[in-house]
């Protein structure tokens, strides 16, 4: 269990922190402030990418600050995941950080998909321009019609016909669909309805501009729609595409599922750690700042100990995520599995937690946009969702912890 | 300690419920239908009062239920807080029954005000208008730079001069200031700084355009504005108005405010009994209704427990609830100072984890707009702040319970 | 909803508490002594009472505080579950009180069987004589070898053999079996495995001396024997009796077990507010009493908010129990069987919790028998456990929740 | 971070185990069967040892799992915190594994403080043959009467007079006291009350038979006596040694302290992981072989997750418990300040938790000496309060963590 990042790893954590401090804190205290003025809400640009954004990207990308997730060292740095997390945890401070690096959801997961099971033309076509920040993408798994935490719930359809394939049904939470960079959506549909449940869908790639495909509505995460990318409402009608954009082939969508969310989810994690983190040193510099009733707020109460048991849940929480890095860098997904999800069940609750307290030491002005703390709190609390809900991974530890006992009794 | 409604109060609620299902809800819905469409979020109008809205209010008072909360017969129907109770917990379950029966914060603990330290003529000008619906009204005591939480931080001033008051100073979460109908502020700034800590400040009446009174933005709870009313930042700049704006003279700030703050309490703490109810419906319905795994929702894995403690939980509050309105009816806030402090930190909290609960069984559709839910999640956390945080409740509970421990051991 | 006691219960309320004042407390006081003298633990006498119990049952009785759960007037005082609830929770803070003045389990429960279903005989023969305190009872229901919470579950046989009915199996729990007044067991046994699931079991009469019942072992509950009735394990080998002793005839076993337990749960819950109202005082007095680091320990981190926790969870739990009460007065137990439930599950974790509070402000003075904390922890943990676990009771609660929704989706 | 035992650690661990399953484990199910028989509770050898534990002692030195914790190679095997951290693991799982080899409390911290302050004198006489396991020890430091959590609260003294040292005072929660090869004691009082606070105390050695030394009583907790060597109250009178029994001279008492009572706090938590890890065992083994309503019990309800959540919680603990090892190897205990407070409140409680899950999944065998459960709970229950209660802990988290925004803010 040697969770030591590499002296690589070391390197790019200062490089990236230094940049972090030097470039993305002041653009972000000006995109807060911004918010501050109540000017967000109604712009009428809130949809479009602001050119500072676009800025720092291009010099983090000189920075060689970029593709730091890749795993691979022909299209990233390849990194491993135990010296990728201080990385992801230091740009999950900030909410505007993974998208500089090239680092965030759901173009990560996307271009991970390409990566592992993508054709020579797909990655052509699609992951390159990902990797190079070109152009932007969207995953349209969930509906919002039946309960996606089961698969085999899933009712839109990608159906062979001749050498196309033909694609119906409506999806939401597609993640970054309103991007004006958005060019490809990754789709998953029924193909075979009587193949055995792992065998029964395909993954498609569709190009933005399809006919048939129409964005129905944006979607609000508690008041916000994280723009400029967003959450939307898909359907999808009659989107006809030749049978290529396929992923690996029909039938695979549910295997490519698997391996796409697995990374997802530690990434999440390992931001999620950095959000934490942020949030306890907010609440910190404000319980220490503010007076009330003649002493610090800090000293009022209970708040020392919570200020504890938030440093001792940060902590515990970031071992659990090293700990499932190193597995899957030294063992695989195999025998990750609970790990993986047992972070997932553990690290979201935990920042929301710890955001809580951060707000409540904040007054309304922790409910407010003048801290990122209502923002990350949204944040934490989708995760819990996102990508399976606590209960699901809860389900998935459960079983593999009973599984020997179970064999036993036998 | 004898709960049980009045024949007068059963009668009300009757028919209360009745009006709600057959006007309310349907117009709740429509309303939550424009949320899902997404046009709401950039509408020109999010700060104009609907005219739907208005139609109802002129509905409710023309069927007496209006002004419901109001304990004097001859402004109100003369309710008890026990008889008041179930209604405002009625009122709960919904975003906009409150303001479609006149009984919204903060306009409610402002008519409060004025009924019990109001001059005749303050009544006739203010009062008398508000209760009758025409105008709306602000209360301006939170401060942005100071916690708030303890009184004696106040910056803001009301000075006198002469036979007139000067203001100034910048309050934030003043509710309802947006709304085009506000026509009045309730403004609270030390007066007196040398005086007894209790006897400093001063309530003043401030007509919303009188010169000096700038909104400077509207403030975001986790996203949410709350149109039309919302909340402001608002700063006064040598406000200068007649001595007689004083509420009951100059250093009875501080006892208006108590008195003002309790009833607000509780009448927040009855609704969110009702928001609580409301989402422990929606959870148990979607519960059913959805399935995944081959089962419904609610069979697998602890939520049928969830739902079990969802109905504890709130049977417990509720009883809190009517024992304090029981102890404020029978023996008044003097004896009932610990109750009020405890349901504001029993209920509140409690609300908010019924609600996530909620939100957790109805995946990413329990944080969007699709269900009343976020928004019930914010008003719960919000008024885990407003009205003083839990900490300084708990602080209360906490002296008076040890005080004759403390008595003993001198 | 009327919860106030009756003036003929706050009467009694007042005598008890004078009592308890003027004879409970000091014996109780030198009962605690000699646990802290550590001569108790090896005692050759601790399965027998104590002269002193005696003589407070003498004078409680004398003194017309006796059998004041018996809801019937001829038998007792004919007090309601709201009149009685007041009382419960007065001797529920002690524990020898609950002895003294008759109202212990198992006999209460035991008496109230013969009340509702024994015959005339019966009552004469086991009744009378518990009423008067001339002789105890245990009852035999939980077995060891099977999850009792199931009752279907149940391998214990009482089977018909002509006039006769034989008993055998193992039971466990089996509360003041060792209490050298012990005369009678109630044991319950299947007669009928074939009969409908509420209709196989019997409940029988069992004299203590008839052969073939053993007691294998005493149980402790986290190291304490509860001497000197305790919790037995009772083999039952071919013990034949009358086919007379079957309480209300063979095959009403069920029906007489859910009549029981659902006041037994009710007077345990009203003696645990009791219980956690003397922790939280206990703790209130340690935390004002001792000092570190120069305060007095309430004033030390959140101690404070610890207590005001306690006494909000107290309040709520009592209202709870009271609303109960008033359920099973007015309307009966069908309609208060969620409610009971409820209590159940939310009344010992509260006390558990409170319990667990006080013991960490005493230290480890708590955890010894200095105080009788870790006595009342143990029953409040038990009774988690007892009639029913925490997870059946919310399933109980759950059902009864979600009846209508899935008749609604029918 | 590099948490990896060493290949000597995993070749210790595997004859551990070894030793564990075909030695301690038998032996422990005799013990517990003795108990299960109630055979136990008046024994008139409580205070004796079972030569069955004298043959386990004598076979785990022969085997050279011996003495496994002393960080020197001179003493013991010299492991490192992070290669002995398995092997407490595994001893913990046992109640009676640490005295088997010789790694149990308070010998080892009395060894650690002989090892590094004792006189070459001090260490032939006391530390040599406790190492041998020949003669046991007790630590005598938190007093009866002040809250002992602040050191400055001690009232016992240690005063020199010429060459001598004389100490009185009333200690308790003395552990070992009553073991029959308990030969020496470690007593700490004031020598100098007018020193700086940390400078103020002594720790003195004194033979077990000196005259003045007197144990006044054993103390349970939550009912057990932990036999034979129990906490003991123990009086000092007029206890006369020569000044040589001072250990490291006068003043050094806190210093001491504070060293003794880090690797005490580390092993504690080491072992509290095992045991936490029996308990889940157990939670498994049962609701997989018991049903209820037609399925295992951990199937019904939420018990599923709670076996998830027991295994997530187990898993983040063992691994800030790895953490601070490694920060205690590589930086030292300076560096570790903050982690050993993080884990002496994190485990036990965790510990706690658990074991209370398992006991409710287990009925009332629980609560019983069936299984090993009840006693578990009261090992960390009890930890929650030795060597420091959580509050102490939370505060030095907080001080450690605020120090840093303090400063900024100075």
């Amino acid at each position: 269990m040697d969770f030591t990042p590499s002296s690589r790893s070391r390197e790019y954590l200062e490089r990236l922190q230094e940049f972090m401090r030097a470039e993305v804190e002041p653009v972000e205290a000006a995109y807060l402030a911004a918010l501050r003025e109540g000017a967000d809400d109604n712009r009428a640009d809130r949809w479009t990418v602001s050119p500072e954004i676009r800025r720092l990207q291009e010099k983090a990308r000189d920075a060689g600050l970029w593709n730091l997730f890749m795993p691979d060292e022909t299209y990233g740095v390849g990194l491993s995941n135990v010296e990728y997390a201080p990385l992801a945890e230091a740009m999950g401070r900030s909410a505007i950080a993974p998208v500089v690096f090239n680092c965030a959801a759901p173009d990560t997961g996307n271009m991970e998909v390409l990566y592992h099971y993508g054709s020579e033309e797909q990655r052509q076509r699609w992951m390159v321009p990902l990797l190079e920040g070109r152009i932007r993408s969207a995953f349209c798994m969930t509906e919002p019609d039946v309960a996606s935490s089961d698969a085999t719930n899933m009712a839109a359809t990608a159906v062979l016909d001749g050498d196309e394939v033909v694609l119906n049904g409506r999806k939401w939470w597609s993640t970054g669909i309103a991007h004006p960079d958005c060019e490809v959506l990754i789709f998953m549909g029924v193909t075979d309805p009587g193949a055995h449940r792992y065998l029964r869908h395909s993954m498609v790639l569709v190009p933005r501009d399809t006919p048939g495909v129409r964005v129905e509505r944006m979607l609000p995460t508690m008041g916000f729609y994280d723009e400029p990318g967003g959450h939307g409402e898909v359907s999808f009608t009659d989107v006809r595409l030749p049978a290529s954009a396929i992923i690996a082939g029909p039938g695979r969508g549910f295997e490519i599922a698997q391996g796409r969310l697995g990374p997802g989810r530690v990434h999440h994690c390992m931001r999620l750690i950095g959000l934490a983190e942020r949030a306890l040193e907010l609440a910190c510099r404000r319980g220490v700042g503010r007076t009330a009733f003649g002493k610090p707020l800090v000293n009022l109460g209970g708040n020392r100990e919570r200020i504890a048991d938030a440093r001792i849940a940060i902590q515990q929480a970031r071992l659990l995520v090293l700990h499932t890095a190193w597995l899957l860098d030294t063992e695989g997904i195999g025998a990750a599995l609970s790990a993986v999800s047992q972070i997932k069940v553990a690290v979201p609750t935990m920042a929301q937690q710890v955001v809580d307290m951060a707000i409540q030491l904040h007054g309304g002005a922790g409910l407010s946009n003048d801290f990122p703390l209502a923002g990350a709190w949204t944040t934490a609390r989708a995760i819990r969702l996102a990508d399976g809900p606590d209960e699901v991974h809860r389900g998935v530890v459960a079983r593999l912890e009973l599984a020997p006992y179970l064999e036993e009794a036998r």
